[in-house]
């Protein structure tokens, strides 16, 4: 009985004091943490507004100033000042720069209707697929060029990691120049989530190839497993739709009869981080499932809490995306490492992939059939290589066949080198089409 | 001069891809454990709502409704549904927790003007003293006669412990109930802030007694320290005040000039998240910094951006408090562990002490001495304890004199219902205080 209590004073104990020492004061780290966290917020914050309106001015897109002020922080620390380098290994920075890109692609979402996007959806699958072969096939030639003692999975690899779209760059210049009701906008978003699906079951069978040939048994491939996730990835998405839209409606209805006020806000926001998660569990982009929220969602479900003083869904979310988005492209700008370019002897290769990658992307405008449709426009806005790029950059120096890492230190600079010329480059060339386009 | 090479190429690699790896999908365990806590947090905030909502309708705040959700969380473990016991170790959900209050008692400071919080400054420091010395002596004797055994500096701690108030509690249910124009609403606020520093000033005393006597040095003590201490909060107050006003009259003034939106929501967030950083890296509650910030921040500086279009800066602060606020309110349920109840023998002292501290905040009341302003309010309103006293109640077990920890298993059980008793006996008490005068 003794011991029994002494037990249960310990279980006590513990489960009463374990969350109030790791959080409360008593572990210091912790607490400073977070104030350090809430601190280099505001910087970054402050920062890319600086840098943002320096941009406008200079008529450029703002997006573009808050990627440098990002490089600009990264270029800081080999100058000693290390402050913001040391932000980019936040978790809390890192979540709110996540959080900050959802949050624009369901903004992005909202402004787009399904139905519209279901007219283009045949094209946007074609511009995707198109936009997927053509740089596998270019990079795959590039690499066996440049590389030619390496074996050809790693060509193949390399002509992988140049195939899927980062389309949060092209969604945020079209959303800042208001271009996102175009036909273009909606192919380019459209083929950005059939892409994001296309580099899911693309990494799942090049990693499943090295792996078997890693282990000695040639190039053979688990096409069940990658049947699974092709399942998976559909399924997610029509279920967003159809389900997904049956259960925002049925929320949005149950939502009034609350008297507690801020429901339609609690909603839209449970709906997009809900899918935003559920996309990222099964290994699709968490915007992919943010954009399909916003899709499924549509403003005028609102309109009846309007009547009791909320205010629509697109000004409640603007102040946090206001907030939270710029962090996004800083953040993606303080990951670059200049240093990637001292690297001289790889500069050749990294040029020549980077070519691969901007214009095998190009081979999208011929998946356009429409007629009045800015082909170029659609090429140029699938230009953006980020996220799924570096994973397959990252998957590429960890796999090893025969103790060999399946890229090397210089396929690693080459790459990063290509993502981010292919991201800054994008928002310029976009914003001068898009004002063409407008004076004619 | 190849080893250079090496050396270059390698610190670039590690530099490059230290980073994306931890974030970027390889590391799968940093990635899911965001997508958990997204889903966390849309099921704490969906959860808090149908709480708020469910106490709204039998006319109870909907504070309270919160707090039950959260500690049925924490009950649904012991019937082995440990999903949400689980949330309370997530850092990404205590920081949104955290956000959430910080906004709170911004939007709180927003609704008061500096003006009328000073006039009762004097009022308001008395309140706070007399309600922090009645039940640190209420405490002593408490533990004395409960605890003979015990020497005399666990008596002072256990007293000490129940020192300072937790105003979010009374904060929100002022807010719900829209009294904050109250003078009684200014005297608690205001003394919530004095008490503060008054609690981080008896943490330092009492901690630095028991280290020197846990040395051998009897209870002699580092007085510059202490002062050190008392300087650095007054400080941080009076700069927050003087030098935070004309700090942000010049920001919202530059802010003008610039071309891309959303300019004042990122000024007065920068604002409240940099004077709440500040206040927690000095060792007060953040919430004392978000205070002060809302308090200097007057809406109608922001009235020049309300001609461009933008919204006044309660309603765009609003739906980031709407999702965040309920989720500290849940968390702090969550905390809640109703096995403390399960060790009877302590329930005596417990029951004990949580009078103490509930009776000794009464004396605030003695201190309100105008005229017309309802005392018993102002006693009721100072009750909650929360963090502070656990933070008190962590460092008791911590702490050790001659190996034997000052506050023994028991003791803490006691503080942890003592928090919990004060901090759910508030709101409805509060409330039935405030519909009474309203009737009258």
């Amino acid at each position: 009985m003794v011991v029994r209590k002494a037990w249960l004073v310990r279980r006590i104990i513990v489960g009463l004091l374990f969350p109030i020492l790791a959080q409360a004061g008593t572990a210091p780290e912790g607490r400073s943490d977070f104030y350090r966290d809430l601190l280099g917020l505001v910087l970054i914050i402050l920062a890319a507004k600086l840098g943002a309106e320096l941009f406008e001015r200079v008529r450029q897109p703002a997006v573009l100033g808050e990627l440098l002020v990002g490089m600009l922080m990264s270029g800081l620390a080999l100058g000693g000042v290390g402050y913001f380098y040391a932000l980019r290994d936040s978790a809390g920075l890192h979540a709110a720069a996540e959080v900050g890109v959802i949050l624009l692609l369901f903004e992005v979402g909202l402004h787009s209707r399904l139905h519209e996007m279901l007219e283009v959806g045949l094209t946007a699958t074609l511009v995707a697929t198109l936009g997927v072969v053509a740089p596998v096939v270019l990079g795959y030639l590039v690499s066996s060029i440049f590389l030619p003692q390496q074996p050809w999975y790693v060509h193949l690899f390399a002509g992988s990691t140049l195939a899927a779209t980062s389309v949060g760059i092209t969604a945020r210049v079209l959303q800042d120049l208001r271009k996102l009701d175009t036909k273009e906008a909606r192919i380019i978003l459209g083929a950005a989530v059939v892409d994001d699906v296309l580099g899911l079951i693309i990494l799942a069978v090049i990693s499943g190839i090295v792996s078997s040939i890693a282990a000695g048994r040639g190039s053979e491939l688990d096409w069940g497993m990658v049947l699974m996730i092709v399942i998976k990835a559909v399924l997610f998405l029509v279920a967003a739709i159809v389900l997904g839209r049956l259960v925002h409606i049925n929320a949005v209805r149950a939502g009034t009869h609350f008297r507690v006020p801020g429901i339609p806000v609690v909603i839209a926001i449970s709906f997009c981080f809900t899918l935003a998660a559920l996309a990222g569990e099964i290994g699709l982009a968490p915007i992919v499932g943010a954009f399909a929220a916003g899709l499924v969602l549509e403003p005028s479900d609102y309109e009846v809490y309007q009547e009791r003083g909320e205010l629509p869904i697109e000004k409640l979310v603007r102040p946090m995306s206001t907030l939270l988005t710029p962090v996004f492209f800083v953040m993606m700008g303080l990951r670059v490492d200049l240093r990637a370019f001292s690297a001289v002897e790889i500069l050749g290769f990294a040029l020549a992939i980077t070519l691969a990658a901007i214009v095998g992307k190009q081979a999208c405008s011929l998946g356009v059939w429409q007629k009045g449709v800015d082909r170029v426009l659609v090429g140029v806005g699938m230009i953006p290589r980020g996220e799924v790029g570096l994973i397959f950059t990252a998957m590429g120096a960890q796999m090893r066949v025969h103790g060999q890492p399946v890229f090397s230190d210089s396929i690693v600079s080459a790459m990063v080198i290509m993502v981010m010329i292919t991201t800054l480059v994008t928002p310029p060339v976009l914003k001068a089409l898009l004002t063409r386009t407008r004076r004619q």
